[in-house]
């Protein structure tokens, strides 16, 4: 196990409105350090038991209450500290200077789970979990980034793993007696557990998809004409939302893409450039920016102006179902319908006023039918991050060319390399130092 | 000593970036909800030891920290829990749910502070003092707010009053044996003493304002013509305090005027229409309120564009020479000292290129030096609060009543009464219920 001999701090609490801001400490000088700059009534922190509190005082700072963890039980594993102070920038400020004067270091960012995973505390899947349960803006996203977090999907994978290391380890047995031509390990016998390996990181490697559209939301794309309506309905849309959504002060949202939760699932929708001839280079490229996101889209929105004419509103409603693919979901708005009652144009899914607020909930109940809440809501493990993806894919890989390779009667030890190419990749998830196992 | 009987609830935290987010409770009933909503792996919060931490987990929602303090060793002085969660609104949100459906109420604003004080654990300006001590954006504030908080201002004002009780005792003693025509009180001593406790009022009062301009920083008006750059001026001398002010995350900064902090003093920059002939009325009312904040101004900067004509420069500079009092400092600006270098208007305190940044240290030394910065460090009790002060104003007014009426060979009982009233106008800044001493 590595171990870290410096001490490092950092607000664990963002300056803002609040009552009480948190700045923790963690590595050998922590309790020391404390000592350096809070005054307690009686005792010291380098004296005082794990999880406990103390009351005391920085001098022409603050009064505060610092929690007190003791190697090995605190986050990091290491001896850690958090003291609690008034919610001033000020105040907080002037702690960190008091700190780092006494010999800590101000950490970097993500330093604190970075010292859990190193002292052997969570995986790194675990760890890399952590910024997603912050950042989870839906029940879904949530369950999964705890699932993560509690170390269950770490668990799958690691099952996965010992099965391969279990087929590994017969191969290598017949290896280690292949002079004297025994087969220890039965092929057909191999065959089924490679197949059943193969299906279990084929699944996970299915599952990004609904994973990161549970962890970044599903992308719905807002397309149509210029002044169809698409950035009113994009409002319109929120606006209920938001209301929602203020009532937790601080909430930030992404500026450039817009988040909105339906029934518990989060989509994204992205607003783009209006649909028309270019004009100009710099319009095309956003015309082609907006035709990249119709293509990334799950759900497409196709915003018309009810009141244009009709050949116009075909020849666009052509086009796009023409760009689209099958898997996608498209559904056409009739906007202003208050203004635009009788159009000819027939293929309207839903009449809209995006202005008037008619319709938003039955495009809200439409949006949301097009998703399994069930798949959104089982308890399943999801990958929701991209190098996980990348590392099953890999192993998904080594475990076909080892499929392919005993079909073709190769010999056990090119088998085997397959299968520890399949384990090391696995083991990448979780951040383990490969041996040869 | 009033109780609550209820238990209530709010995340102590804002939520925005950041690793934890503390939610708080406090009441008779706070550890037994907690009990309800969090699983501890042994033991219980009602059982646990207060100034202790456990670990938990609320099941589906996050692991949890909980700190648990037992009355009247707490801040509000009752049972109160700490649970300290990842930094997630998500996460929030779901604990207050889970709170408050096991029987918690979300706080009221101040809800915490107040029950502090009604529970005896600090006197209403010490409660006061909180706010000002998280709002507090420089050094002095943060020293006056911290000196009311801990207790140091209260002891001054009840030194004050305990003075008065004192006169007060002395007066009804003489009162009770009128009949036998005794006077205790020395009458000389009586005023002696009445005008020290005067004389120490009266600073306290004077004290306001240097206090106000310690907690909302010292105001500074920026005047001039349309387009002699008062923006671009302030946005130049905000410019580089931005740089050192969003090292620490979160912080948020008043959008109607901006607050900068030169050598530990605070000031309150209010950029100001621009001042020319109104030609309409709407436009007429700007003009009236940039007069306004100039009347209010503690420093005045006139910003002149060096490259206008000297008549209109004079013309304007003698406008406001005029409208300004004696006590006002007036910095005048030659801005755009980069394209004018040679005006024939020569009564510029100081020539700066707000564009370019020339000239602006300069100009923060002069306004900085415009204050005694020994007034600003001093370690003195402030009055910061329009309450307080309002409150002292009477109290120096029924003083000064008094020592008329001794003068006047008023009855002992008409003397007790004004003292009486001074005491009682003293107490209400500590939240004193008033009882006949």
């Amino acid at each position: 196990m590595l171990n870290y001999d410096d001490t490092i701090c950092a607000p664990a609490t963002s300056v803002g409105t609040g009552a009480i801001s948190i700045i923790r400490l963690s590595g050998p000088q922590s309790l020391s350090i404390v000592d350096n700059v809070v005054e307690f009534a009686s005792g010291s922190a380098s004296e005082a038991a794990g999880y406990s509190v103390k009351f005391g005082v920085i001098p022409s700072v603050d009064d505060v209450l610092v929690s007190i963890f003791r190697a090995p039980h605190s986050y990091t594993g290491e001896d850690s500290a958090e003291i609690s102070c008034h919610a001033s920038a000020f105040i907080a400020m002037r702690i960190m200077e008091l700190l780092l004067s006494a010999g800590a270091r101000s950490a970097e960012p993500g330093e604190f789970t970075r010292r859990a995973f190193v002292n052997g505390k969570m995986d790194l899947a675990q760890a890399e979990a952590v910024a997603d349960i912050i950042a989870a803006g839906s029940e879904a996203a949530h369950r999964v980034a705890m699932n993560q977090l509690r170390g269950k999907y770490s668990l799958e994978l690691k099952n996965l793993r010992d099965s391969l290391v279990h087929l590994a380890s017969l191969l290598e047995l017949e290896l280690d007696f292949s002079e004297e031509d025994v087969e220890f390990a039965d092929r057909a016998r191999l065959d089924a557990l490679l197949a059943e390996t193969s299906s279990r990181v084929a699944r996970l490697c299915e599952s990004f998809k609904l994973g990161n559209a549970i962890r970044k939301g599903v992308p719905v794309a807002i397309v149509g004409a210029v002044n169809a309506g698409k950035s009113t309905l994009l409002n319109a849309l929120l606006g209920e939302e938001r209301a929602i959504v203020s009532d937790i002060p601080g909430t930030t949202r992404d500026t450039v893409e817009e988040v909105l939760t339906i029934d518990g699932v989060q989509f994204r929708f992205i607003d783009t450039a209006g649909m028309r001839e270019a004009s100009d280079e710099i319009e095309r490229i956003g015309v082609e920016r907006s035709l990249q996101s119709l293509n990334k889209a799950d759900v497409v929105l196709l915003v018309l102006d009810a009141a244009a004419p009709a050949e116009e509103l075909s020849a666009l409603y052509e086009d796009v179902r023409g760009r689209i693919s099958p898997k996608q979901h498209l559904i056409v708005l009739g906007n202003k319908s208050d203004i635009a009652r009788d159009s000819p144009f027939k293929s309207f899914d839903l009449k809209i006023s995006a202005k008037q607020g008619s319709g938003l909930d039955e495009l809200k109940a439409k949006i949301a039918g097009l998703h399994d809440s069930a798949a959104f809501n089982a308890d399943e493990n999801l990958v929701t991050n991209l190098r996980h993806y990348e590392a099953l894919s890999k192993a998904a890989t080594d475990l076909s060319a080892a499929r392919t390779g005993l079909a073709a009667g190769l010999t056990p030890d090119l088998l085997a390399e397959d299968l520890r190419s399949a384990i090391r990749h696995l083991g990448t998830i979780f951040g383990e130092i490969t041996t040869d196992e």
